[in-house]
Parts: C-alpha cells; sequence; structure tokens
C-alpha cells in the first residue's frame, strides 16, 4: 500500500505484542511526522537495551550488570524467594510493597501446548539456589491460570522434600472488585480459602 | 521501577500514541527478550524511515523521492485532485479502488482549539496546482468530524469563484467517525455518490 519504507517500518511496529495493523500504521506515520530527535530517540532506546539489558545472573531478572539492583541491595530478606514467572512479575509485586525478599524469575511457566516443560524454565537455578541453608522460605507466585497453576503443583512437588517452607500466593476476590462480577472459580476459591475474623 | 535503560525504553513506547503504560512494558520486554535481529530490525526501521521518507513536492504525501508514486503516475486522471487531510486517508481511498486521480495532503484540519487555522494547511500549495487549466474538478476529502467539514466549509468558500467543479464525499460515511477507518464499501460508496456544492 505505501512506498517501501514505510510499509516495512509499518510490518515492523505490526510484529510487536498488541500492535495491529491500524495501530501500527498510526504509530509508523507518528513517527514519521515526529521530530527527527523523538523518533531517534527510540530507535537509540531500542538498540541501547539490546546492547546492554542482560538477566541477573542470580534470579534472572532484567539488569543492567551481572547482579540486579534487588539481588545486590542487602537490606533485602536474603531467606525469601518469591518465583514468578516473569521480570514484569516482579515490577508489579515490587508496586505492593508488600515483599522484601529476594526473587527468581522461571522465564514462562509449563504449557504442554506451547512446548515448555519443566526444562525450558530456570528451575534447576533456582534448586541450585536452594542448596543455599540461609533460605527459610519459597513464595510461589506464578499466574493463577492453567499454565501457572500446572507449574505451581510441579514446584511444591519439588520442593516437597526438602527443608524449606512452600507458599502459595492466596486466590481469592480482588480488592475494589465487585463480588457480583467475580467468576465462579474466583469465587470457589474465596471460599476455599475464607479465613476466620474472630 | 527498572534499571535506567529498560525504564528508558518503556518511557519512549510510551509516547507512541494508543500505547499505554501497560502495552509500553510488554512491548519493552518483547524486544528485551527477542532475538536480536528482530529488535535492531525494528530500530533500523525506524532511522531509514526517519532519513529517507519525505513528502511528494507536489501533494504532500509520504514518499521517498520528490514525487510521490500517485504523482508520477500518468495514467491517473490529472484533472481530479481529491483533497485529504492526511496521507493516511490516501491509502484508505485507494483501497476503495473508486478513485484514480491525484490528492492533495493538506496536513491537518482548520481546529482553532489546537491552534490550527487555514494557514498552517497547505491551501496555498493547493491553490497553485489549481491554476493548472488541465484541473476539472476537486473533491473535498476532510474527515466527517467539525474540524473536517469547517475544513471543507472553508475550502468550499475559498473555491468558490473559480471555474472548477467543486465536490464533497457523499454522505454515507459515518458521522463522528474518522476516514482513516471507514471500509472499503463506505467509502467507495461515497466517491461513486459524490455531490457538487458550487
Amino acid at each position: 500500500m505505501y512506498d517501501g519504507i514505510v510499509q516495512q517500518l509499518i510490518d515492523e511496529l505490526g510484529r510487536l505484542p498488541g500492535v495491529g495493523p491500524k495501530s501500527a500504521q498510526r504509530i509508523a506515520f507518528h513517527l514519521i511526522e515526529a521530530d527527527v530527535e523523538v523518533a531517534l530517540k527510540l530507535a537509540d532506546s531500542i538498540r541501547e537495551a539490546k546492547e546492554k539489558v542482560r538477566f541477573c545472573d542470580s534470579c534472572g531478572n532484567v539488569s543492567e550488570s551481572e547482579r540486579c539492583a534487588i539481588c545486590g541491595d542487602a537490606r533485602r530478606d536474603q531467606g525469601l524467594i518469591c518465583v514468578v514467572e516473569d521480570s514484569k512479575d516482579i515490577s508489579a509485586i515490587e508496586r505492593s510493597r508488600e515483599y522484601r525478599g529476594l526473587y527468581h524469575v522461571l522465564g514462562g511457566a509449563i504449557s504442554p501446548i506451547a512446548g515448555i516443560g519443566p526444562d525450558q524454565l530456570r528451575i534447576k537455578d533456582l534448586m541450585q539456589r536452594l542448596a543455599n541453608p540461609e533460605i527459610r522460605e519459597v513464595i510461589i507466585a506464578t499466574n493463577p491460570n492453567l499454565e501457572g497453576e500446572a507449574t505451581a503443583t510441579y514446584l511444591t512437588r519439588l520442593l516437597g522434600t526438602m527443608e524449606i517452607a512452600v507458599s502459595k500466593l492466596a486466590s481469592g476476590l480482588p480488592v475494589g472488585g465487585d463480588l457480583e462480577y467475580a467468576d465462579d472459580m474466583t469465587l470457589g476459591r474465596a471460599f476455599e480459602g475464607r479465613r476466620r475474623v474472630n
């Protein structure tokens, strides 16, 4: 539809997650019409991220050095490891300010359909970290969906023989939500996990 | 929330139209985790587009040379000029296959709120093109919204004294919508049923 380079930019943008053909076109024209510096700053940010961003040797979080800022922070509780699927989950948990321990990024969840088994995840690295006697508890914080639950079950069984407490994030009604709109599964979990308050 | 470079990439992505903070984060991690070539191809496409894409000297459409492919196509009807707000509108009209004349891109619409008056649009260039006696008709195809209609009214009055037919796309376009998002059939009908306004 467009001359080569414009169409190429639209195609490349359209490959990004959540960007459809119309959005790709809109973003492409925005970049073409934007100031040169604005567009090149984005191009440079992508290039710089690919050159400098790596994964923490210890937990697998994104990092600019061998150890990420969280693993390198001595004030954090070195006895707790929270296992998440993805780096993005760390930032969500950090925002809650409820947790002050370390993390471990699996890099996904077990999904036979997508061909992802335990060997494709950073589970071996986790086991190596757990050899450290300082660690008291592993908190499994995989996503509350089919793949995440399968991964949690796998990990629970794997860690069952060790002298370390293993816990899972509570599931139930989301705060600020409406009971009326909660799905059956969530409500079921909320009942199952109800806590006595008196 | 993230180390410098990751956050910088998220910020830059978040400045794109239609990309919120969550999408920006998702795209950033997609790029960080993607193959180096995939990410650098996007960075290079942006850079190349900024370096090589320019605007057609005649109609103002995006182009890689002085004249765009449409203006340079001798088979197109040189007596018709379709006036649009934006390059994106041209690709939408081309998809409808209902029009075989030339275009003129205004670069926006009259909008007192956004501080855009006739002088900010490529109206002077249009008048210069209309000095060519070959031109028989000007088809106004601004967006069917407030700003587009105001621009159409302004142009109609401006061209009223000339010996050129002036027409406007027929209703059939949903009012309040964006020309860019109109479906092919609707656009085709709109061309077919255009009405003379002077």
